[in-house]
């Protein structure tokens, strides 16, 4: 089936009345971006725009949609005969996937004409924002992990079966060093990885024989989940003795053991030295149950023994949210752009209007990323001296010298044909890494991280202020 | 793409190892439930068998799929055949969707041979986990909004398009009454709602302008959006006018308005107090920005006005979880079920053994729910007086007597053959608030709900008590 219609139904009734008004022609400029950085955190990273290129070259409403939109007597034939002929024929500018993010710059910009950017709404936002849950929820974890590799083990508790696959691909994107479920392995080439359940425990008529079976079937790959009775007095030594009545004499390695419940520092530092007593130096502990960035942070804080970890819900059932909206930021007429805005009660909820660009400054030294400028799609920074201020205090003034810049966005959609390859999911993930890389680790800590600044050229922080003012006069009063 | 690899790769690995052991026929029994109620709350209410019956007619390793698997040099040539003629061949019994489930009851349970029931375990859980965490969430608003009807909202901020899709559908069996996705509309009948965006305000001349477009085009349904400028000042003003001004001459009426930001109490209030001085008395106020459960009854609580909601993050971006697990219960032995246990040091993650059946008791005057019973397979519960007790605190009892009972699962596969058929989503919405209003208030409320009883039988409680102690002697001890 053709995902075209996630669509809401009110961009339709829209449509409509720009339809009516022969507006269907008229370009129009949305931005997409966030407002707040996802865990309390100092930062995002983007993801979703490999599945937003699959459904734009996708989009195709069927004579059975047409049926469907008609049966609501709400659309008139000529509108319908519109809407079954529609392609996207506009552009789309956006970060790549694996770019580190900050609240209020526009990540993905549309430049369509009007129905069409109101159409495709819905499922860009909703790519953006899985897409960028899911590569921020495993950089963070990864993160915290450091050189240490993460296993993400999320399939069996995302939201339904084809979001589990979303999740392997942009963990994978965020930095887990694999995957258990199988089919996103096949898909987008991820290694796999997994242990073994406790239920092969169960099944069995001891844990020493569920460890043995097992070894007999996959001897390369042993690590032997001990927790199913008790870590210490049963998993263990039930795992050693294998390791040393098999194993050893056919000439295996003893991989690992997985401790999956209990008190993980304690039962990991135990594990290790009866490991160690019994020779297995080279022997890997693999934790997992319920890890977070906090959790494994805290585990190296307590000096917990662990080579390898396996991260589920924190991952594919993340508890936050990336709020992407998707705000309409100019139109043109007569050939001209004219800036958009939409001013709030909450002055956070005021959007920057216009076409625009994003840059970002680096330290030419050190490559570390300095700060983000907003600027209008006509301005360019060259590499000399340039006056951040921020856009909340103007007073606060940093003047940077020894600079080079990079524009965020690149162009995906040029009149509606894709002009950007997406990249494999292995090099999207090197390209995250590096770029994670460009950012102060102040900004990356896990608590009170410092803020990313993020600020607005003079132009369009000018720009933005007339509006504002002038906004009163066009629009409250008739 | 089919999505039958939806497996976690270690249940291939173990699945080598019962091949090797020539196990593949060796007949196992596991049950799917969750530990500990969502939201705080007294009860989830059942989602996704819908998804998973798809799954399990749908199961297909491909050739494509084998040969990946054989990639990997870990799978014997006779496992990899034995797996490409693979199909699901057991029994499955499950409480239908939109049935008020607790912890630790068996919701689902799987007979299988062994590498069936193991392969099927991650698509099962994540159909599970996400229908039921969001049937939960909606039922959970519903019941909050009573007699206002609650618009789903959701798609753009669901995990993915896919996931999007199914939110609409489960939270329509949840009591939505519509849903903004155009494509759940068209694949399951579920009515669609919408009113209008930001965008179009912001992209006319006029808030005025913008709403005299809209109604011209959409006469039969006008929501007009109030809150781009200002509410009291502009919208609400502004959407009188244009009902005046073209609605009513034009024989239609003002149908409503719909405020997304700002102090929904107070803005609701003053809005009704100005629409009906201008003699709309019938005109609706609906309410929406980040609504869930709480923020809906402290709405109530203030007097605010409202008589349609729309709710979008707290349904589809929920920030809770439901841990719905797979765990063996039984396995079979020269035709015997052997049950099977999985002790824990959290007492709370012990399984309950054994191949069980659920019954339910109601009241025969109210027709409330009483409580829960789980028992073995071949016990039998008859409408007769019946002792309840506490399987955490065995000396509280209470004696039943004027009920009726349900056993709760129904057979949905049998020997790999569909023997249910899934109702309609409109049939099983009616099924699923049925079923809640069996269900006391004290359960259903926000705050520290009363806790349902889920009991054992006397028999299931000894054999479970009985493993407990053994499992030291036959386990631990080699």
């Amino acid at each position: 089936m053709n995902n075209t219609l996630m669509i809401d139904f009110y961009e339709f009734t829209m449509a409509q009345t720009y339809f009516d008004k022969n507006e269907e022609n008229k370009k129009v400029y949305f931005d997409i971006f966030y407002r707040k950085n996802p865990f309390n955190g100092g930062y995002a990273v983007s993801g979703g725009l490999d599945n937003i290129i699959d459904y734009i070259n996708n989009f195709k409403i069927s004579d059975k949609d047409i049926e469907y939109l008609r049966s609501f007597n709400k659309f008139s034939d000529s509108f319908l005969k519109y809407l079954k002929n529609l392609k996207f024929t506009g552009d789309i500018y956006a970060v790549k996937d694996g770019t580190v993010i900050f609240p209020n710059e526009p990540v993905i910009t549309v430049r369509a004409n009007i129905i069409e950017a109101q159409l495709i709404e819905t499922a860009l936002l909703a790519s953006f924002n899985h897409g960028t849950l899911v590569t921020t929820a495993a950089k963070r974890i990864v993160n915290a992990a450091k050189e240490v590799p993460v296993m993400e083990f999320g399939a069996r508790r995302a939201r339904g079966i084809d979001s589990a696959i979303d999740v392997s691909k942009y963990s994978y994107v965020g930095g887990c060093t694999s995957t258990s479920n199988t089919i996103a392995g096949i898909k987008y080439n991820i290694p796999l990885s997994g242990t073994m359940a406790h239920s092969m425990i169960c099944d069995a008529d001891s844990e020493y024989k569920a460890f043995l079976n097992y070894a007999k079937s996959n001897p390369d790959n042993c690590i032997f989940l001990v927790d199913t009775f008790d870590t210490l007095k049963s998993g263990v030594p039930n795992a050693i003795k294998v390791a040393n009545d098999y194993l050893l004499p056919n000439g295996y390695k003893f991989k690992g053991i997985r401790i999956d419940s209990g008190d993980l520092a304690y039962l990991s530092k135990e594990s290790r030295k009866m490991l160690d007593d019994a020779g297995f130096n080279d022997t890997k502990i693999c934790l997992s149950n319920g890890l977070d960035e906090n959790i494994i942070n805290s585990l190296k804080e307590q000096g917990a023994c662990f080579d390898l970890l396996g991260v589920g819900d924190n991952i594919s059932a993340s508890k936050e949210r990336v709020g992407g909206v998707y705000k309409l930021v100019a139109i043109e007429e007569n050939n001209q752009i004219i800036p958009k805005i939409k001013i709030s009660n909450d002055s956070i909820k005021t959007i920057n209007p216009g076409f625009k660009k994003v840059y970002r400054f680096y330290d030419k030294d050190t490559n570390y990323a300095l700060g983000d400028v907003i600027v209008l799609h006509d301005e360019t920074i060259l590499d000399k001296e340039y006056t951040l201020f921020s856009p909340i205090c103007e007073w606060k003034k940093t003047t940077l010298k020894n600079f080079y810049v990079r524009e965020l966005q690149e162009p995906i959609f040029i009149n509606g044909k894709q002009v950007y390859e997406i990249s494999s999911v292995n090099d999207r993930r090197e390209y995250c890494c590096n770029e994670f890389n460009t950012i102060y680790p102040e900004i990356k800590r896990l608590n009170n991280p410092h803020e990313y600044y993020v600020d607005l050229s003079q132009k369009l922080y000018d720009l933005k202020n007339k509006m504002i003012n002038d906004i009163k006069i066009k629009k409250l009063v008739r």
